[in-house]
């Protein structure tokens, strides 16, 4: 089966990350997935969220949102709505979620990263482009707080990234575009680091349940997909963001 | 290693759904898992939401809450706050989302099965037992309507049930309580068929990553207890329940 | 006149209280009239509104809410509407006033006496079954701390229970189930101690007002209702708990 | 006992009803009761609630609302804090149920008669001067729509005023001013008709009980107040307004 | 062109300004221009917000709503929608704004003034009818704030009033009423000072856009406007409020 | 006096205007002055508000926003809040009102121009930044619908662009970054055309009123830089967007 874009089953869309993208943000950059574009920045304040204080112990937690016009019919602003969809909050839990379980708390002091994602143009995928663009965003800040002298090193333990593999028709792709996205029949969001582990799997049967083998076969592909975005992610960041 | 509950790693907790709990619905159980208890309705509505108008389909969505002592501190009412947390969205859209993997919405015709999940005591697991009651609940609503000559047979594909899975400390456990959730360094719920299909896994690293080695353990472990509870929705059900 | 379920005009529903229904609170009771079903908790925390702080006193107040379907049609969560019905503050106004009305706050101390009424089946009475329930609820929940020696007796000065009355058609009747209930031309409320004396009355005219002598009639018709309910009341508590 | 502004214990404050305070509404009153004063207005709707139509019936419904500095201390507005309090849903429930009670629904036609009660300056009693203000008003707009040829008669069937009386140390009350208010042991708020009738008692313990002989000469007070109020009202309206 | 209302293109409508309107406010007018009635009242709080702590300044800050009849047509509250306006916003920052202008925050010390103005009828003009009367209100306060030895003089640096101007058909027209208001094609506010200083403008285009030479003379026009306005305001004074 | 970021008083930022910045919208930009970035979209929907039903005409209108890091310290999100504030209500009034006053709404038939402006980058200057980006886009989805026939020509009688000019200690200014509207004690947003006609003007004193003299300084000052953003417009938009 040829791809709406063209690309074989396996292969990503073209990735490109700017970082250093907002000039007040600690840490920031435009992710862009084909035609998907996400502002990631990532904003340290020196507290913690109640529950943690007085525990040595530091937090990440993310919000995520759309610009109206980031899809092809206007969606109407959840400010105007006067509250968060229940899309927005599965997402933005889960991309704090999984950024806290390759971040070393302990060593990150009594301070959070608050990430903010923001879709300016989605065509699928907003949520795992989310999670790989905020990993970098996260590392920008931190890395301030290491030249500022207030961290001895980037307090991180894994690479991270995100990938949607899905089964549309007969077929198992890797990285959905929209259209293949609302056609999917099987759709998954995997997190996983660069040591093969896993952070989150989420796996949805829109309809027809699916079997152990397509789980198995979804799985692999999602992981030549997280590796190739890892080798991306220290492209971009280089050397100096070793941890 | 012992259990808190003295439980083998892959036994259930005791499991009993009584049937037509609430006399007013039109399906209704209470499920007890444990010290879990959740009442579970469905309510039939001769109407389907407006995204589905004259598309001769019907709907299946959810509702989950819980009462303000159904925990050991109480937790402020949802209605109090005037807004559904974060968390409750998650559960409510995949207890949906479930129930609608395995119903043949075209057969249920323009109407909506409208479920509710009210957790009046909780002790870990709740959204899991919450999928494994409302799917008999809406059974016997849907038996309703073919004895009332409104529709030929139950409209759903296979039987349907979920369980929570995790790792604590090293061990693999089936079905855990508040206490080991607590303690869970990988924490899955997973919701699959009679016949070994997936409708949905939500495994999640809390801090540390996990291998895929685990995530096989687990996955195995899950369709024991699946399979049990199965066997106990069809001997509540009775003969009579048969699609 | 025969009545729809057969009663006299002067006789109750059936009266059953559960007690130590939820195991997590402090204090709590199923209490069912009829088809009527209420789960009664009470939460005690150890500390008191704003306006009550530093003045040695304790306070009582309640919540109440109707799972969607406690009613034969369901109804939508306030939750999801996002607030609070002018009915139900009515309610839990009424409910947290009553309990004061019988409780020696200074004696309580600087603690709150948190009450949730959750019905889970609805047939009429259910603000006055929460009452009768409530006071059971709270004065478990009481005893508790007077075993723990952190009161020296149960702060409560009289028995309290409520009970409708009202006018249908011709008919003076106790006790108004749901059907009852949407035909009276007079509704009333009443809240009384052990001690024949008042604490609240409601007495409301649906469409045409009543006269003293009917005022007279329904006050002595529900007496005779709330010596009944506190009977029973003092029969579930037992004698361990005089006060 | 002296009453804090030299009143006997039966006597009302004084009181001033000046009609069509307000330009624009069809019908509306400033009525003073002492030092409290509130502004009522009764406005036109051709139309009914939902739950109302095809039934050649109409409605009265009405609002309750302050204005900040109505009081000694400033209250923050309802609109601000988003929501509307319990009191005020109590009061304008209450307010338009007491209306409903005296108005000939059948023959006011499918119209609305919506009710704005804005106290600007509270000192106790505001919710009984409002009812007894926005009868007046009420009457008023319904004898425009005579005039207007809409209505045959106003379709009242009686006269209709409300009163507060209480127990303030071992006195009983009539008219309480806010200090007499805050320091009662018992509250009670009576709606009477001309005829004698009730069309609702509403009497609260605070914090003590009442005894069936306190009760009933509360409600002879009361009576004297009420007709004293309707008297008023008759000499404001004239005979024009006769029904 | 004659007026809707007969009055000359330069003239303003009859003014009328009562003080101590509100007997519990610590300053309060009643402010009429022609047919537009607002009550304006000045709270003094001894405290500030949290942005100004420890600042050794005060601040003066402005609510503004309007009651559901004051217009011809009755306006739902914003306590039942459970937003304030875009409109009521602009409004209410605008007045803050305008009397911070000529208030020596120093001098106040560490407190606020607190405005609220609340139209009871409204007939155009009622955001520059709510300024004039609040400044009036605020000196009354502030003026108590002196009688008690908390202040030693009034902290205002100059007379503030304002009046709106507007271009109708040809006519360029002082004090707009609601129905010239309506056509006005081209609609200013502005916010002077006894001084011939401007502490605000607003002008609007409505449809078409307004040259150079009609923005001199709407603001000539406006000028003869409000020093008539500060006149009155210091009439109503009197020279006991001298600053 | 030296700006602080070096320009001379009556030197605007550098300005660019990026056409077609979203791929989904009808039209959009991302305009840049100096470090504000504002991505401004127009939506064509073919529908109009309530109140212009039937009428044959069109409408234009706005709404307004930032990412929580377009500022210098994160800002949380209106849609957390559950409300937009005062401020953003009044921008998104603004922009819409001052975009209808140079569009032909006849000529536009019964369908809404929805203006969205999301500024993901703030140094002051967003709100005029956003008209003078938002005309653009206006005029480009404006332009789509002529190639589409739906139109026979873009209905837009002058060119409209949107910059603020203030008083920083001694000096006028034009075009404030965010340090100098931080100082400026005379803060003023003016909106014109290119046929140097007003369509909005705002002067603000903040803390000092200003004098007649200074006014006429800084409209003058502010019709130097809005030709000059005129020209910017009609080199991007090209020759084929003439009107």
């Amino acid at each position: 089966m040829e791809r709406v874009d063209g690309r074989r089953p396996e292969q990503l869309r073209s990735v490109k990350i700017t970082k250093d993208y907002i000039k007040f943000a600690e840490g920031s950059v435009l992710i862009e997935m084909g035609e998907t574009k996400v502002i990631c920045t990532a904003t340290v304040e020196e507290k913690v969220p109640p529950f943690l204080k007085g525990q040595n112990k530091g937090w990440v937690t993310a919000e995520y949102a759309m610009l109206p016009r980031a899809t092809q019919i206007r969606t109407q602003r959840e400010a105007v709505k006067g509250k968060i969809s229940g899309r927005t909050n599965e997402i933005q839990r889960l991309i704090g979620r999984a950024l806290r379980a390759v971040v070393d708390l302990e060593s990150l002091g009594e301070r959070t990263i608050f990430i903010d994602c923001d879709v300016i143009q989605a065509d699928g995928g907003t949520r795992t482009a989310s999670i790989t663009g905020a990993f970098v965003a996260m590392v920008l800040a931190m890395h301030k707080l290491v030249k500022a002298g207030l961290l001895e090193r980037i307090p991180v333990r894994a690479w991270l990234a995100a990938v949607s593999v899905g089964k549309v028709a007969d077929s198992l792709l890797l990285d959905l575009c929209y259209e293949e996205d609302s056609q999917a029949i099987v759709d998954m969001n995997v997190i996983m680091t660069d040591k093969n582990e896993f952070v989150e799997i989420q796996g949805t049967a829109e309809g027809y349940p699916f079997t152990r083998e397509e789980l198995d076969s979804l799985l692999d592909l999602a992981k030549t997909g997280i590796l190739q975005l890892i080798d991306i992610q220290q492209l971009v960041l280089g050397e100096e963001y070793a941890f």
